[in-house]
């Protein structure tokens, strides 16, 4: 029972970050939305908001992470589309609304002391996705160089697109963005979709 | 005076959303960063931060749109190396901890009523920034189609590497992501960096 509240407040506030930032969120707002008791806070986070934050960005890049390992596409093609398809479902199941907890987390803390650590959290979560991307990309067949540059810029612009569909309240411009970020795969958009020699 | 001192509050309220977001900025912070006397708050901004966010993303957007008019680029890998470049002067002059003040707007506004004019004047920026990078992008010679498409990447790309560097506390994912938006010119990277029919 107390370990299912601390998750339903996790989820609560990795929703809740990514549709309006650290700032605005408070714990009344997580405690409404995960209908957690008030006295849940300070019994599971005893450091406050940083360490919910904290929390709500790392139960998020595990989801990440173990959605791109599940994969099970073997072109570069396959495996590009499988990370850009994952960040299209949040915009499509928001209205374009949601974005990306570990974006609102990076852009919401101060440079200060306290939300250095908070900034080490999302800088470990954007590490962890892109060398698991290219790794997934090299596998498949993509120059390892390539690999690593070829997923920054896939997150990147995956990122960016999320923050184009909140101010379009539209899909449109991650699907624009992933059209583009496809032609910079070896052969070009989709010239990979066919069976290729490294495919198994 | 009374202008100057509205001025100073816009660029003040520019500069602090653009590294902490709207919510975590108080008039307080604005007065404080500007220098501006409290009294004028109600003076210039009677509708209040909403109005005052406002006019820091329009301020914000007139300036982009007057760095990209300004190019002399002619040839695609010139006009896109100057907005990027723009992008990147801001993370250097900030030791990456400022990102844009449209993105801190469109991500930290919730979708409320309210919020929907603060959304939508991020929106024509964004909007306004596609179509000028894309009409030079044209003019120097790219196809219109892809020209649109490139722009709207390099803007998501650049908007999303901010947050990377963000993270990083470093130029170098908005280097890499430059690196590879470079190649979705026609001719790839730096291959139009020679002498073209179309430059002047």
């Amino acid at each position: 029972m107390a370990s299912d509240s601390r998750e339903r407040m996790v989820r609560s506030a990795a929703s809740l970050i990514s549709s309006r930032g650290v700032s605005a969120t408070s714990f009344s707002d997580v405690l409404g939305d995960s209908g957690a008791p008030r006295g849940s806070i300070y019994h599971h986070f005893p450091e406050g908001k940083q360490q919910l934050a904290t929390e709500a960005v790392r139960w998020t890049s595990d989801r990440v992470i173990a959605h791109l390992r599940a994969g099970t596409g073997t072109t570069p093609s396959e495996v590009l589309e499988r990370f850009i398809n994952m960040w299209r479902q949040v915009v499509l199941a928001s209205g374009g609304a949601s974005g990306c907890v570990v974006a609102g987390v990076a852009l919401d803390s101060e440079a200060d002391v306290e939300g250095e650590s908070l900034i080490d959290v999302a800088r470990e979560a954007f590490h962890s996705w892109v060398e698991v991307l290219a790794d997934q990309l090299a596998r498949a067949g993509v120059p390892a160089r390539r690999a690593t540059a070829i997923a920054m810029t896939t997150l990147a612009g995956m990122e960016g697109a999320l923050i184009l569909c909140r101010a379009e309240r539209s899909v449109r411009p991650l699907d624009e963005t992933a059209a583009e970020l496809m032609r910079l795969l070896p052969n070009g958009a989709g010239a990979d979709r066919s069976p290729e020699p490294y495919s198994t």
